[in-house]
């Protein structure tokens, strides 16, 4: 996605990712273009003094428009939930990503809309819940040449979202907290001690990291994590394993862990899973992507983040942006 | 096992187990008997000033005999690791456990003997450790009237051990760090917000709570852990599970991955994986013994803790105590 260096430009939409631990925020072109981009610390959880209208007037300062003319504004993430700004309910599936659009709330003394999470009360005793990744499947969608047919968005990060997606109505997904156990053991475990804090990355230029992540997720599909978890620290122990390449093996071991079972799943579900699509930040999907090659699998076609495009999309449906044929769209 | 009231008695062996997180001593009669039992929060890692010297000098005050008399001592544990006071080697699998006797190692200066840990080498790229668990594996073949054949001892504990033992020779083990991850999922993860900071005990008048555990055990041999986890925050949003509820809900999905997982791996080996022995405090044992029966197995014997025990057999076998039919053994 191209984004223009700051100026005036000509803003249609403030659209804002809002999510626990971030807060994103875009001003938009008539078009869909991303004309700026600010990032604050601001999740809902840590919110600066002033709390939410606060952090809102901050990181828009100056994208308002004059009273007499307003720019829209739309938001997703968990600032829609019960700990949120204000509480917009879930909604059911199946669910046509179209219906987002209208089903927006706004907050109360602002002009800010919110886009509602989704709820997954289809399987029993079962239920998943989503805020924000709806939007960015919308976005994601908006990329893809052809969504007829079975797609599965795979949407990693602190908790990766599989959702399986059919003729562009969201029939069902599976949270996997996979990023948050990352973050876990190696902060707060018995593994995690004398580990390097570099993030698990994978140069190209470094074989023995790539390595080590192809052992950690061939370990994990061919035994599971469960019995494989404490010998990360056997491995070291012994020597087999250099301490320095620690997240990298337990990195591999939780994303094989992961792409093992939802595979599994998504085999044993009635419908073909179809095409798989790897959505998010290209630091995270690629490692991803490896994973699904060491495992012998199709690599997914990666997409990059969408939540920008999923927002602006969801505005011009619920006309708060009249869409222009004008420079490429974000 | 019996512990007399403190009294001076006839000590022969003062027994330690001197793990991560905390220190237990016990004196011990010529006979087996625990004549008392001290325990400290010194484990290896949280010392008191004076280090370990100063800590063992402390919790067996008064114990020590006379200089012309000294009482035999032995401790098994991680004070043996790298980090502990004296490293003593690993030894390597398969090993009879009668041999652990002919490899103590004794502390410069003290009359402390320690007890080897174990190393399984014994499967490609997969090493395991343990320092401890060996003893209380002597002390739980001690309490069985039969050890012939194939017998599989489960310790539950932060650093769960399945313990291949055939005819009496370690064969092989594995590690699950179910306690460590329920700890971390409780303290540090989104599902531990709002959990009440009760332990998950399974009271027997509590048929709520025990039917949480139960459903957290079926859910993950259903299904596994890693699409299973978060589920626990989508059914407490939905109301389907009492917040108060959340942590035996989750040590019941953490056990039911373990044994789903450990009996897989057992039936998958080549030798039958035959009698299963539960090893430990009830506290711990009673939980996994539920889930057996839960998932419609057997419901293995559960032995109690078995550390004195074996560190006394040990004692004897290494002629540091010359055993008397006295009294009943510990």
């Amino acid at each position: 996605m191209a984004v223009d260096s700051p100026g005036p430009g000509r803003t249609a939409l403030l659209a804002l990712d809002w999510g626990t631990s971030s807060l994103r925020a875009w001003r938009v072109s008539t078009a869909g273009r991303v004309l700026e981009e600010r990032h604050r610390p601001w999740g809902i959880l840590r919110l600066p003094e002033g709390g939410f209208p606060a952090a809102y007037a901050s990181i828009t300062e100056g994208w308002q428009g004059q009273p007499d003319a307003p720019v829209a504004a739309i938001a997703c993430g968990m600032v829609g939930s019960r700990q949120g700004w204000h509480e917009v309910p879930y909604l059911s599936l199946p669910l046509d990503l179209n219906q987002l659009a209208g089903s927006l709330t706004q907050v109360g003394g602002t002009g800010l809309r919110l886009v509602p999470g989704l709820i997954d009360e289809t399987r029993d005793g079962r239920p998943d819940v989503m805020r924000g990744e709806e939007t960015e499947a919308v976005g994601a969608l908006e990329r893809l040449d052809d969504t007829a047919g079975e797609i599965l968005l795979v949407m990693p990060g602190t908790h990766c979202k599989w959702v399986r997606v059919s003729n562009g109505v969201i029939a069902g997904f599976t949270t996997y907290m996979t990023g948050e156990l990352f973050a876990m053991l190696t902060e707060h475990s018995i593994l995690g001690r004398s580990i390097p804090t570099t993030a698990p990355t994978l140069p190209a230029d470094d074989p023995a990291r790539r390595r080590a992540f192809d052992d950690g997720v061939r370990a994990a599909a061919s035994d599971g994590l469960a019995g494989r978890l404490f010998s990360v620290r056997a491995l070291v122990l012994t020597g087999r394993l250099d301490a320095a390449l620690i997240t990298d093996y337990l990195s591999g071991l939780l994303i094989g862990e992961e792409l093992t079972r939802a595979l599994a799943a998504a085999h044993a579900g009635s419908a073909e899973p179809g095409r798989i699509v790897l959505v998010g930040d290209p630091a995270i999907t690629t490692r991803y992507a490896r994973a699904f090659a060491t495992l012998g699998r199709t690599i997914p076609l990666e997409l990059g983040a969408a939540s920008v495009r999923g927002l602006y999309r969801i505005a011009v449906l619920a006309g708060l942006v009249s869409a222009t044929a004008g420079d490429s769209a974000c």
